[in-house]
């Protein structure tokens, strides 16, 4: 099973990498139905000039519009980094089945760092989280493109 | 200036009766700049099909739209309910001066009742909040509206 999460993180990263290309902070990320990738992206906010168009989202909705209903039962979320709490929460009104990413995010992680949205008793929907894989590749990525961004 | 404040509120309930009128959760929000309405918007999360498409959500990316920016400084944004964690963090993301919204959300509000993401030190934007403006009206839209439906 775990064989599957690496493959799928894999096809996350190839997503981060086209971010981090794009002068874009590289985040990917994917969905998966039925163990099949679904929809794949990256984090666009510059190029949308849009400050809520994280991977996470940008799947969620493009998700949404393939399985033509907003009630994501069935499906995993695959990211790079540990979602911010706009990516939990919409994973938790999205209610998807469960979220796997790579790296913590110590900062703004709202999967178990600065909160746990997805394990809130106080939410409606309860998230199965597998953190930790391929996390070392994910903050590679992260702490090149910070260190290229501050040379 | 509570006198503004009631004037964009009554426009942001004007878009929550949209809602209502269609079978959405009675929630509406609108954006102020410079003293004047930018942008109109209302709960479309059935319409689209798209558990994200959260009034607050909705107005956020418009406005970036129109003013061809994501940072949306000197934006404030005024919202019928108490915003929800997806939505809070949106609004630090997008960096807005001022959120004005109109009744609190004890379960899943995110700006002072289950969580206060705009007030949180660990995230690097703070954002001035005003509750409570016309949350009578605002309380008895959703009120309405539950009691309605379980009817």
């Amino acid at each position: 099973m775990s064989e599957y999460h690496e493959i799928w993180m894999n096809a996350a990263l190839e997503e981060a990498g086209k971010a981090a290309g794009s002068g874009e902070i590289p985040v990917g990320a994917v969905t998966v139905f039925e163990n099949e990738i679904l929809v794949r992206s990256h984090n666009l906010v510059e190029h949308l000039r849009d400050a809520s168009a994280h991977a996470e989202m940008l799947v969620l909705k493009k998700t949404a519009a393939v399985l033509d209903r907003w009630r994501l039962t069935g499906v995993t979320l695959v990211v790079t980094v540990e979602p911010c709490p706009m990516c939990a929460m919409a994973m938790v009104l999205f209610r998807i089945d469960r979220l796997i990413y790579g790296c913590s995010e110590p900062r703004t992680g709202a999967c178990g760092s600065l909160l746990n949205l997805p394990g809130n008793p106080a939410l409606n929907h309860r998230i199965e989280v597998v953190p930790g894989i391929l996390a070392e590749k994910s903050g590679k990525y992260l702490k090149d493109f910070f260190e290229l961004r501050r040379a």
